[in-house]
């Protein structure tokens, strides 16, 4: 593992990203750069999504600027009107349409509440886009339209997302606990990534657990599992389970249980989209929780934010990436290990 | 004629373009950036303007920060005094004027309400200085003093303003008219440039012209024209006059005309300052409609100048002008041919 | 003396600056970048000033996004502590420190007010330290934390401050002085610089002078002496004595006496830190006089800016310093050239 930072290094392509939220495609079509390259998103009259280059071929007037209108997405400047698909439907005072006159299209998805896009050349494959389990079941509470834009590379919040260690000093005002910092993290690999994870074993439910499940008068084990999936995907796991009952799903979901995940999209080499969801089975209907719970986890975003793009900064400025490795960097460069490697797949495949 | 975006294309130097509105230009010196130089404007104790480069010799301060005192333009930092040729006439504590010490002075010409700057190394030629027919004639109504600041190259303004398809779309608001769209549009050459016009004819006139002129109950012919002169100067020329009447500067005269100008002066490779004039020959001295002429005017003038910014930023990303062309390209496509190769004669008599 | 403005000079790096007033570095870190390198300012549990480079060996973070605990100075992201020499003493869920877990420090002293950082690779010289008399005695009223960041390289700092010419313009609201302007300024040699001075003779006293010594009936001497001391320190000595008397330390402190101390500590190449301090033996405690007086220099301090900040912007477009030479600009360009020959010699030493 190089110490050095490399922007040089390319994002991988054949993949899908989560590009907005549904919520946000509306009547006007949204501006949003994903790798590098500027999208533009709206919906057909039928409502599906559509992800185009955000460029007319004519005089490269960003597609953003336009409005949805004569059966697809119109640009502002000329009137030409693109479909999903990047075919160009009309031209105003023009009968023949060149076969130029097209804009590159992006394969998009809506699920989970997002609309995504497959940004790579090669054929879009369905299978290999995230799941949320547990998404849209009953008994589950959804927070959803998280959204923070962070100012640095993708990688550096990877980091950030499989370290455990850190919330005791960063967020020392919100999930910080000083008091885990001494049980050990295991790391192991799953089936598209890398899970960091602790059990914290026959502790006294916490009030909230208590109120929202009936643990008796017994003790509980509790999991924080920190997740990552290829390419950039992070999920926390918690869960709360009777002292020494069997570690399932099963009984995790019988149990207390949290899903925060956080879909990643490269924005540019400095610039990440970080949508977040958060989904739970217990105070399901509880806008007031829903509420404060909310605020709780923007703010240690914030925090994360403040952090990663400082060292954004630091890493530009010198282009290394550290100069020391402690014990706790573990999972982390494993999990960059895994992405430089899913790059070069990815660079490979394109050439 | 090339799609390529090429932004090291030089400007053409050996013209005179608008600097800045007489009004400007009082007590204080203006800085401002023109053809990518920086020039102070300021006017000598007799009011003649000039024009210099905007930096002392001595230390380089900005002589934009100093003041119109002792018989010049007095250097804000040890008071240096320039007269309108470059000359140095005065140094505090200093008796003898050493001959480096002398600004680059541009020639000027104050004429419609603008003073205008001779940007080149060759001799200022007068006859090359644009023209406006009937201003300041009786009859003609002037508003003055328009300006915007806009993100784009020149080029990119020609274009846009050789260009009669657009407003249907970007100026649906304000000037944009759907009717009128189907309606070839003729170009042709002029003597320094180049026209792209239309007769909407036999048509009823507008509340607007009738309040205007006495056209009986008859109908009207309308024209629009979009000239271009050489190097950067844009002007409509909107004519209403009787059905079948002759078609001349005397018919259009005594109907209803206007002439929309804009001066543009390139500021960098990147940004324009946009000057506008507007004349026309009918609600003389009437402010109220001047005031909402004005507000209308600049909003469509607003529009412009998002598109043109958001083009000239995605041709700076992409090196690229369009990747499809459509008949109505023809006349700004000349234009700008026009400029090549009056840039390449202007480089060829500097070299 | 070359008329190129040079930036790729070096800055004289094995001496001491002013890094910020001892009233900033408190309970929270300061990040100050400091000759280009970014540097945090702290106390120790004791009250020691320490300066770090501003950047963990672990992540690179911003050492100032943490906070003095845990004995020192702690970072903000996984809480490893470092004390005032760059040791790692504590890492949090590690026992052994790895020997590459060190930040680079800087030697520091606490003076007049200020903490000073050695930003040579050599060994701190004490001796090298700037001194200012009189500072804290008994009847001298000290004016202290005067800070302005300005948008100039600092030898065009210095160039402003070893120029007593510009002021009759430059600050012709503030301090600037016509009557002064014929009377000659000589330049000579110091210990560690220059001074530009001149004595006006035999005027009488101003009502200040007047309220603050009793001159009697008699007529003054004042001189004022524009000092320059390398690297990069500043100080204007006024003193009104007794027309005729002995020009002596003695009877100047027996007199009205002024020292206006600028230490300027380069930022970047094209930014500067303008500590000033100012010291007087009149109007002793006198609150409201010290007040104005601040506004006033503030003022002066500004003009400087927006001058210096516009010659380096003008420096940097041309890549010169300037295109003729005057009279008055013996005293700058000596000073420029006791600066060229220290770069070289500090960079010979660390070569």
């Amino acid at each position: 593992m190089s110490l050095k930072a490399d922007f040089t290094q390319g994002f991988v392509r054949n993949q899908w990203y989560a590009a907005g939220w549904s919520a946000e495609i509306g009547a006007r079509p949204l501006a949003r750069r994903i790798l590098d390259l500027p999208v533009v998103l709206f919906r057909m009259p039928d409502g599906t999504a559509g992800a185009l280059e955000d460029q007319c071929p004519h005089r490269l007037a960003p597609l953003s600027l336009g409005e949805c209108a004569d059966g697809g997405l119109r640009c502002g400047y000329h009137g030409m009107v693109f479909d999903h698909s990047g075919a160009c439907i009309s031209i105003p005072g023009q009968d023949v349409i060149p076969p130029t006159a097209r804009a590159r299209a992006y394969p998009t998805i809506e699920r989970y509440g997002l609309v995504w896009v497959w940004t790579g050349e090669g054929a879009a494959d369905e299978g290999l886009m995230p799941s949320v389990p547990s998404y849209g079941e009953a008994g589950w509470e959804i927070l959803e339209n998280g959204y923070q834009h962070h100012g640095a590379n993708y990688r550096i919040e990877i980091e950030n997302l499989m370290d455990p260690a850190h919330t005791t000093f960063l967020h020392k005002e919100t999930i910080g606990n000083p008091a885990a910092k001494n049980i050990p993290v295991e790391v192991s690999r799953t089936e598209h990534g890398l899970k960091a994870f602790r059990w914290i074993e026959n502790i006294p439910p916490t009030p909230l657990d208590r109120e929202s499940r009936d643990f008796g008068d017994g003790r509980v084990d509790r999991q924080i599992a920190f997740h990552f999936q290829l390419p950039a995907t992070s999920f926390v796991d918690i869960a709360v389970i009777p002292a020494g009952a069997e570690r399932s799903d099963q009984t995790m979901n019988a149990g207390v249980r949290t899903y925060s995940y956080k879909f990643l999209t490269p924005e540019t080499q400095s610039t990440t989209h970080f949508f977040w969801l958060h989904i739970r089975n217990f105070r399901v209907g509880d806008d007031a929780f829903n509420t404060k719970l909310r605020g709780s986890l923007e703010k240690t975003f914030d925090e994360d934010n403040v952090m990663a793009s400082a060292i954004q900064r630091e890493q530009e400025r010198t282009g290394l990436r550290q100069k020391t490795a402690l014990a706790i960097d573990r999972a982390p460069m494993m999990a960059l290990r895994m992405i430089d490697r899913m790059v070069e797949e990815d660079q490979a495949k394109a050439a």
